[in-house]
Parts: C-alpha cells; structure tokens; sequence
C-alpha cells in the first residue's frame, strides 16, 4: 500500500474535483492506483490527498525518469521560453480575472497543429477513458498568450516525427512541448495523386481575385444550454453544450472534448491549407463554475461560428457529422471514418481545382510572402490592442472606479457636515451634495462594469483573431517549403533524384497551393473587414451608451443645486 | 570687497529676477552692498550671482546669530511641522503645475494673524523700500497646505507679543515662523470703553437668528488688466492691477503689496471678529510668467470679491479707500489713519451692537462649541475632496491621457497594418479605424484638459473655503478665551481683581462678542452655501458637457463603420 510515485509533470487540481496539485520532482504515496480513467488516488507529504493522472505520475520511481520520457526533450522547449510574456497580464489582471486567460497558457504560434495526444487511446467514446473536461492537458488555450517569435518553429523541423510518435500515448502537459508543425508538402508535390473523388474544393475568380466556392445559404449554429453531468461515481463531472445547426435546427449534444475531437480531425486535415484556430482553452477556470462555463460556452460558440463560416471546413463530412449527426452509431461510425481519412495535411491540395491559368513561382513567392507579411503585422497590431485593452481594463475596474468612488464619498461627506450646521435652509444643498456624491459611486460602478460591456467583445475578438493569426506561420510555412523544394528543383533533377516531368508538376503543385493560398487569404479578408466593422460598432455603440447614461445621471443631479 | 556674508535664512530666485537662490548656514561673498531697495548682490562658492534680500544675510557674521536673530526661536516651529503634508503633492503633481500650490507654503491654521512684518517699516509707499513682487516673504498661501492640527496654536500664547516685537523690522520666511495669534479678550472685556462712535456695527435678528446689517446693492469689483513695472533700473519688477468697483466704475491701481498692505489692516481690524483669509500666496510662482499673473489675478479677483461681499468688512473706511482712492494724497493719507486706527482686535466688538436679549454663558459656550466643531469638520472635508479632487486631476493629465492615446494609436496601427492588406474594399474599414483612433487621441486630450476647465474650479473654491476655515480658530479662540475669562469671573472677584459690576459687564460683552460669532457664522454659512452650489453647479455643467462631447465624437466615428 505505501508505493511511492515520482510526479513528472507540474498537475494544478481543479477545486473541488478531487483532485490533487502536484509538482514535478515531489515524491507522492499511491493510495489507490485502481481509480480507473487515468486516475490514481496519491497522498503527498502534508497529508493532502486526491486524484492525478495516472500519466503525470511515475509509480514505483523515485529519482530519475524511465528511458522512455528521456525521449522528450527532443521537442521540449525551456519553459522559459513559454513565458516570456509580452502582455502585462498578473494576478490583477482583470481580463484573465473574470476567468478569461491565464498565463501558462501556450498558444498562438507554438500549439497549433500536430502534437495530438491520444487521438487513438480509446475508440470507445464513453467507458473508461481519461475523460477530465475541466483540466485535459491536450487543448492549450486558442486566446493564450504567443511566446514564440514568428517562424521560430522551423529549425526544429526534425524534432517532429520523434515526437509525435513518442507522444501518442502520453498525457502531459503541452504547455512545456512544442512540436514542429510545419508537415512536409513533399508528399503531395510528388506524390502519385489517386483519381480525383466527388470531394473537389472549388476555386472561383472573384472580384478579389482567388476565392473559394462560397455556400448560398451560409451555415449558422447556436451552442447553449450547457448541462453537468457526472462519472466515476460522482467523482469526476462534464458539461454538455447543445449544438444547433441553421440547416437541421435540430440539436445535437457534444461535450468539450467532442469540439476537441472536431478540432484535430480539421487540422488534420485542413492545417496545411486553412488556419484551423485552436479551442479556447481548456486550463482556465472561472473563479466561479458558472462564469466559466458561460465564458467557454460564449468562445465554443465562437469558434464553431467562425468554422460555420468557413465554406471549406463547414462543408466537410467531419463537420457535418458533427453538428447533424442523428445516433450515437451514426456519431461512432463517422467517428472512425473521419480518423481513417487518408487525404490529411498536404494531401488536401490535391483536392483542390483552381479555375485559373498556373503562377510563375516568383509569383508564388511573392504573395506568399506578402501574406506572410501581412499575418505577421496584424498580429503585431492585434497584440498592441489588447496590451492597451487589458492596461485599460484593469484602469476601469481598479483605480478609475476607486477613485470615482472617493469623488462620490468626499461629496457625501461634506454634505453630512454641511448637515450638522444648524442653519435654516441647508437641507437643499446637503440632499443635493448627497445626490451628487450618489451619482458619482454609482458612476464608479458604471465606469468598473464598462470594460464588461465594450471592451470585452473588442479583446474577445481580437483575441480570436490572435489565435488566428497564430496559425498562420504553419500554414504559411507549408506553401514556403514547397516553393523552396520548386526553387532545388533543378538541382534535384541534375543529381537524379527527381525527373523533369516532377519538377514541372511540382511548379504546377505549387501554383495550386497559392490559389489556395490566395483564397484563405481573401476568406481571411473579408472576415477580417466584417469582424472589425462589427466589433468597432459594439465597442462604440456601447462606450457612446456610457458617456451619455453619466450625461444622463449628472444632469439630474445638476438640476438639485440651486443659486436662486 | 571680498566681504563674506552668512547665509540666516533660505532664499529662492525667481528665475529671470537676477536673484540668487541661497541656502541657511551658507557662505556667500558680498559684491555690492549698496545695490539698494533692501537687496545685496552677491556670489556663492560655485561662481554664481544674483539679489539676496539684505535681511537674509548677517554680513561678515560667519557662522553664529546675533542675539537678536537668537530670540526667534521663542516662536519657531520647526520646519518638518510645516512638511507634514496630506495631500498628495509632488512634483508631477497637476494642480500645483499649473503655477498654483506649492508645498512649503505655510497655509491655513497658521499663517493666519498678527505676524504682521514691516508694517510700519516705511511710510514712503514707492522709494527704496523692499518692494518685491513675486518673491516677498510676507504673505502666505491662503489656499496652502494647513499643517497644524486644528487649535494647536493655543500653547503658544506666550510667544505672541516676544514674537511680533522681535520681527517687526525683519523680513524673513514666515514659513518657519509660527506666532501665536489669539489676541487676548481681556482688552475689551474688563476695557472702559470710549464713547459709541459713528462706526457701529450692527447685528439684526433674522430668520437665520443673528444677521449683519446687509447693504442693500452688494459691492463687487474686477481686478483687471496686470502691467508690469519696474524699479531699479529695471532689475526689479512688479505688475500693477487694475481694480473697479461696482459702486464707483472708476479703475484704480494696486500692486500685490496694496493688496497685502490691505490684508493686514483687515486682519488686524477684524481678525478676532471675523476670519479674514489669507491673500493668495506670493511665494508660488508659475511655470511662465503669463500663467502665474493669470493665476494670481484671479485668486485676487476671488478674494477681494470675498471681502465685498462682507457687509462689516466692505463697510470699512479702509476697504472703502483701497476701492475709490482717488489721488496719490488720498491714498497715502487714508493708509496713514488707517495704521493709526486703535479700534483693532478684540475692541472691534466694542463698535457692536447686537439688539437682542443678553445670552447667558452656557449659551454661548454652546454656540461656540458649535461653530468650532462645524469648521473644524468642514476643513477636514474640503481638506478630503481637494485631496481626491489631486488625485484625479492626477490621473486624467496622465496615465488616462497617456491610455487613450495608446488606445488610439493602437487603432491607428491596425486601421496602417490592414492598408497593407492588399484586398479590394479594404479602404472604409482602413478609413473608420483611423478616424477612430484619432477621435480616441482626441479623447486623450479632452481628458488632460478637463480638470482645468472643471475640476479647478471645485479646488479654487475649495482652496479659498480651507484658506477661510483656517482662520476660524484663531477667531474662535478670541471667543473661548472670553468665555474662560468669565467662568473666572467669580473667582477673580473673590481674589480682589476685578469688580462684581466688572463680572457683569465682562458677561454682557461676552454675549455681545456671541452675537457678532453667530451674525459671522450665518454669514459664512449663507456664503458657503451659495459657493457650493454655484461651484457643483459649473462642475457639473463641465462634467455633463464633457462626457457629451465624447459621446458626440464617437458618434459621428461609429457612423463610419458599416456591416452591410
């Protein structure tokens, strides 16, 4: 019964789930090893107790890790570099206080694209399996902070097969791995294409130039009613969202780690081509239950708009299964159809038929870079926003709301000394005092709950856009390595690796990979200049609300005070 | 002429003055000793040189005091008393960097009283007499920090007469010096009055209880158009003020010395009858020239308007020759019978006539209790809002200008990143962001400029209204010491002291000096309560206007994004 268990991995408990914070390097006694879902019941040196993963744990070890986690540090990045943090973001931070953001979140440019953990642990959706909604380690946060300088993943190319593989099976935190991302478009520039199927992606020459075959009704869904359910017993719980597509309006019911499933299968299969945006993130919790499950229900929502609205993505058979699917064989067929899909990374190109004439590959280049360009600034830009947001945000909710607050008490308390004058005819002054000492707490209390109402929806969005742009660099940097094999491509010929007629294919390839290229990208845009229209008006709309209800609330209290 | 000069006391240049700043305890070297006008020129031990007024040196002394200099200290506070400073007030501090507070001033509870310099130094109003405008250490702040707690003067009284002997013919920092200032009662409680002049002033009963006798059209008068003069062959400068009553709309001509000449014969006439504020300090000067002549001019505006609206204190022949002299042999001659004028201090409630029923001395410890508790307070609330009122003006010059600046030029950065874009339509979202972000700067500097318009207006009155409850212990510590005399009064009778018949009269004046308290709080609080209302009154208007005109720009920026 007193078997020890090294912790190999930081593990923060989620409270009241009964679970149990542990940290790397800490020795802890395993109580009970048969919980069962991933879970073991540890006791550590204080004499705390309660459940961690059974991953984050090594059993019987005491000092050193097995040969097989001495694998990691191929792809393990110093922690260091996950945070070195850009945006002042603290315990204070309001914008993280209402249970939005943390810290130790990687996301952007470092969590995207192919460390899936897991993804074939366990077939059977229901029984058994790690099933932890609230602290799972695999989604990192889609708003999270970007640590990683653009493009800094190329170098570590190599890393990624290694550590893929030795990943499958493990459970741990992502936060502390980043893998390369960047799949190899080789195998589709010279790949023998099978006949092409009826799953053809459409390119049209628009106004704009390139764009992709838009739906004519475009798909909508809502994502509400949230509902806790509960397993082992009680011991661990789960919410369930309704999903309700425009086109069925019929709901379906998905927990997170269903949108979870969603988001691998896209970005399997469409990262090399579309920016699939990560989930918002899983770490984070509310300081109330209930607040973060509205708050994930509000980004689930928005992420499977923003999917919706993609005429790509919305219209896969993964998609669609996800939002109309009608039983749950119907969901487990589909399921493992969708995992078997063998056209996943660069292969999606090849089901894509640009109606236009092949681009030279210094055009290619050239738009490729000019996107990349382009990504890179916005990114900047949309940073420096909500930098200024967050300093905002935490100005309105603590020292501008102290401070209206003292106007209004300093008033209150003059007028109850005006009270105690005695004099004949003081009552009107001190009740307008008192007003005006009113009006400014309660104006404290508006200019605190602002940042609730406007600035929320401006970071909400420009976050989304962050997580966005994050995916950026590894869709970008695919069409990069094939133009750079299209550049090698008469070397590549001299030495005999390749044949002319490879080397012509690969161009046309390439060509056909910009107009999909150049299609996201007018996607992107045209979202983009809806987006920020949007959220520019909510924003304005809403601070104009606030300087008139102060207007307002100032003119009733002026009309109190008299000099006649 | 290579004559040293120790330095008594700290002397501060007024830039472009020719002065020298100088230090207490440092060396200087004389150059001219003759320079006149009560100055010195000399040099300090880095080379520099400028004016140092004479009395500030002790030549060829080197570094012991006279024993004349050596009996200061029967009335000396030390200088850390006058640094106990509430208010946040440095530097960065806003409402000091408009030119208008500084910390060393010595303000309220006690500058106020009969430390009166130089009064009788010279009668010769314009020739060779110490005549610095800007940097005359007489006056001090009536807006300035109160540094004594309320009443703590009263253990000084010994001091007084030593005090005001030994400095009669000196000038130096009264900022260092703290004289007590309650005039003894015993004057004219115990005094045999001479015969009932002309000049009574009478007290009516009124709805409010005991009123002075109003005039029936109010005096005022404007303090206009500053010119600036000089003397000394120009190395000493003054500006003159033009100021005209309503009674009269003839201009007449005063320099800040007139003003100052004024505020001690008032002080001196009324002080133990009526508070008579402070002039607004000398010694502040502002970070241009214009600013601080601006800002004196006003502030004298302010408290000679205060003076007017008195009915004793605008009655008096000295008021009434300061206002509608109209010859240079008026004024002198009118100054002259002023200084001569015996009916000062305590015998001014000799010249009172209160038709009302005798108040016994329970009643009138009452009243006095009152009224000493009442200001006292109300200078701890003006104390708190101006405080507050610091604080913000604080934050709306910095950091939230400095924050929606950023703010704005984050949207501005957005509105450069998405010209860049290179889609078609991308100009009317580029051209709203931009209009956005300069209405955000615009904000920027509507918020830095706001205090001024608003905020300053609730400090100048509030400033004043502290400048004026400073002088009510000392006007109230006249009334308790009375009221001490006759709880005595039994016991002075069986010592032989005095008379019963003194008893009685000491009683009867008692309640005369009551009424003339409670007709002067009445007054006060009348007053106080037209200013506060007036003074919320523009501030709200500015408030309401200001918060409007940020609606009314937003507004027009919101109609520049579309989502159509």
């Amino acid at each position: 019964m007193a078997m020890q268990a090294q912790v190999i991995y930081d593990f923060s408990a989620e409270p009241g789930n009964n679970e149990l914070t542990v940290r790397e390097g800490e020795t802890v006694t395993v109580l009970n090893q048969n919980v069962g879902g991933g879970w073991i019941e540890a006791q550590n040196s204080r004499g705390e107790s309660g459940l961690v993963p059974e991953d984050y744990l090594q059993v019987g070890a005491v000092s050193s890790r097995t040969p097989e986690t001495a694998t990691y540090p191929v792809a393990y990045i110093p922690e260091s570099s996950n945070s070195t943090n850009t945006q002042v973001a603290n315990g204070d931070n309001p914008w993280s206080g209402g249970g939005a953001y943390t810290n130790d979140t990687a996301g952007g440019w470092e969590t995207q694209g192919y460390a899936h953990t897991q993804q074939n642990a366990g077939d059977d959706d229901d029984d058994g399996e790690w099933d932890e909604e609230w602290d799972d380690a695999r989604s990192t946060g889609g708003y999270g902070e970007t640590t990683g300088a653009y493009g800094e993943t190329t170098g570590e190319e190599e890393g990624q097969a290694a550590g893929r593989d030795t990943h499958t099976h493990m459970k741990l935190s992502l936060n502390k791995f980043a893998f390369s991302k960047i799949p190899n478009p080789e195998v589709y520039l010279l790949a023998k294409l099978p006949p092409k199927g009826k799953d053809r992606l459409a390119i049209y020459m628009g106004d704009v130039g390139p764009v992709w075959l838009y739906p004519q009704s475009p798909l909508d869904c809502v994502v509400a009613d949230p509902k806790k359910g509960s397993k082992m017993y009680g011991l661990k719980s789960y919410i369930e969202y309704q999903v309700i597509p425009n086109t069925t309006n019929r709901p379906v019911n998905h927990r997170y780690k269903h949108f979870d499933w969603l988001y691998e299968r896209l970005l399997e299969k469409f990262g090399s081509a579309i920016p699939i945006p990560s989930l918002p993130d899983k770490q984070v919790t509310g300081r109330f239950e209930e607040e973060f499950i509205k708050m994930r229900m509000e980004r689930l929502q928005g992420w499977l708009c923003r999917m919706c609205r993609h005429p790509v993505v919305s219209n896969s058979d993964v998609f669609q299964l996800f939002l109309t699917y009608r039983d749950e064989k119907e969901w487990k067929t589909g399921k493992r159809r969708a995992e078997k899909d063998e056209c996943v990374g660069p292969m999606v190109f090849s089901t894509i038929d640009p109606e236009a004439p092949e681009l030279d590959i210094i055009e290619v280049e050239q738009k490729c870079e000019l996107f990349s360009r382009f990504t890179k600034e916005m990114d900047d830009g949309v940073k420096d926003l909500l930098n200024v947001g967050n300093i905002h945000w935490k100005r309105c909710t603590g020292p501008l709301r102290k401070e209206y607050q003292k106007i209004g008490k300093a008033f209150q308390n003059l007028s109850s000394v005006f009270n105690t004058s005695g004099y004949t005819g003081e009552a009107t002054l001190t009740d307008a005092l008192t007003a005006a000492g009113k009006t400014y707490e309660e104006i404290s209390q508006i200019v605190a709950e602002q940042p609730r109402k406007d600035l929320h929806f401006l970071m909400e969005t420009n976050n989304e856009y962050k997580g966005l742009l994050g995916c950026f660099p590894d869709t970008i940097g695919v069409h990069k390595a094939a133009i750079e094999k299209v550049r090698e491509g008469d070397k590549m010929v001299a030495a005999g690796k390749i044949t002319t007629q490879d080397k012509v294919t690969m161009a046309k390839r390439t060509s056909i990979m910009c107009y999909s290229l150049q299609a996201e990208m007018n996607h992107f845009h045209s979202n983009r200049i809806y987006d920020y229209n949007r959220v520019m008006q909510l924003y304005l709309e809403e601070q104009i609300r606030f300087y008139e209800t102060i207007a307002e609330k100032l003119k009733q209290t002026l009309g109190q005070f008299t000099t006649l």
